[in-house]
């Protein structure tokens, strides 16, 4: 019936949802014992999911417990730096990017917005880059990003506190600039969209502080209604 | 007596070893079979040192099998692209390098290429990158660059080949900017000098073709004995 691993498989993807959804907390503590009568599974695939969301980087080791990593500043400085220093520089070098692609992506998270289904609209906010970054010819680099790419899913959802309504006017303008050969240009764009990115998410730290992920919790509650 | 991370941790090392020595050359398959036979120890922790290996990026699977990866033009591509992006940001930014021991190890550096001992250079070399890249303080970049720093042990023996005697004297210059505090300067530095091992590497390539393994097996025999 149930092999092993897909026991750690599914424990795996399971606790990737609860914290994604802010049923825990970043900075909460995963033990897992607790986890094991939650999702009523023996605690060895339980740990060894922990281990595959360490490798993730969503999740921090000491000592001998695991926990969600901190949304805090350090966090995001590390975050947004690493995506500063790689994204720029693979979007003027990536010859693979799916421009209609990109485009539909960029239609949807528009529609989204104007929804105000905010939730719907970072998934494909994600999605968007990771259709930039993801297919770049250097194993590398793709896999650096990679690294990146579920911090950034957990880092996204502080722009639920202050969406960015103007991100696919942001995004159209670098498919834009990409659709003319304008590397360069889409290049700056996408940096200052970072860096817009950046600054929005650490004011809406400083703003609400941990009530931020009741705020959060609330809107994913909300949209499973 | 031996446990069986003991053994894991004894062939990942053994395996390593014979890998930067081209005993096992560039491209060759690493049957668990015929390791198990040479290092005398069972196939489960041989396999689980693959695995270690496989994540260092210096070995491939393909299918069911491992093999070292290939020391090609796309291989040089990936790391040296790799490098460029990361390595003149990070000299950039990084304020924790220890110059004083940067400047150490350029002087023995200098004395060995001196001596003519390059595959001691060579180690110490790394040793220099090391310093300037892994005390970066952002988890996520120096991970990159660990992810970066033992393909770049693989790739530095084609040095051997055609070895860059002035390899020192650009690092002098780089450690000057950065004593000056230009770090402008240090990175440009940076990028030539990682463009000129490049280069060098591809010419080395082209004109020994597979007989470089050979030439750079006997290196490793003579600095033995």
């Amino acid at each position: 019936m149930c092999t092993q691993n897909n026991l750690v498989l599914y424990s795996y993807n399971k606790i990737k949802e609860m914290i994604f959804t802010y049923k825990i907390a970043p900075g909460e503590v995963l033990s897992d014992y607790t986890l094991s009568g939650k999702l009523n599974i023996s605690r060895t695939p339980i740990r060894q999911a922990l281990l595959m969301l360490l490798s993730d980087g969503i999740v921090e080791k000491s000592n001998s417990s695991f926990n969600v990593v901190k949304l805090d500043r350090h966090f995001l400085d590390s975050l947004y730096e690493a995506r500063l220093c790689l994204e720029p520089y693979i979007i003027k070098h990536n010859e693979n990017i799916d421009l209609e692609k990109a485009e539909e992506l960029i239609k949807k998270e528009e529609n989204y917005i104007k929804g105000q289904n905010y939730v719907n609209a970072l998934d494909i906010d994600l999605e968007f880059h990771n259709l930039l970054f993801a297919t770049y010819d250097n194993s590398i680099l793709s896999a650096s990003y990679k690294s990146i790419y579920s911090r950034m899913k957990l880092a996204n959802v502080i722009s639920l506190a202050s969406v960015n309504k103007k991100a696919a006017d942001e995004y159209k303008q670098i498919i834009s600039s990409l659709k003319v050969g304008d590397k360069e240009k889409a290049s700056k764009l996408l940096t200052k969209s970072i860096s817009k990115g950046y600054t929005q998410k650490i004011k809406a730290l400083e703003k609400y502080g941990a009530l931020i992920f009741e705020m959060i919790r609330g809107y994913y509650e909300n949209s499973n209604k």
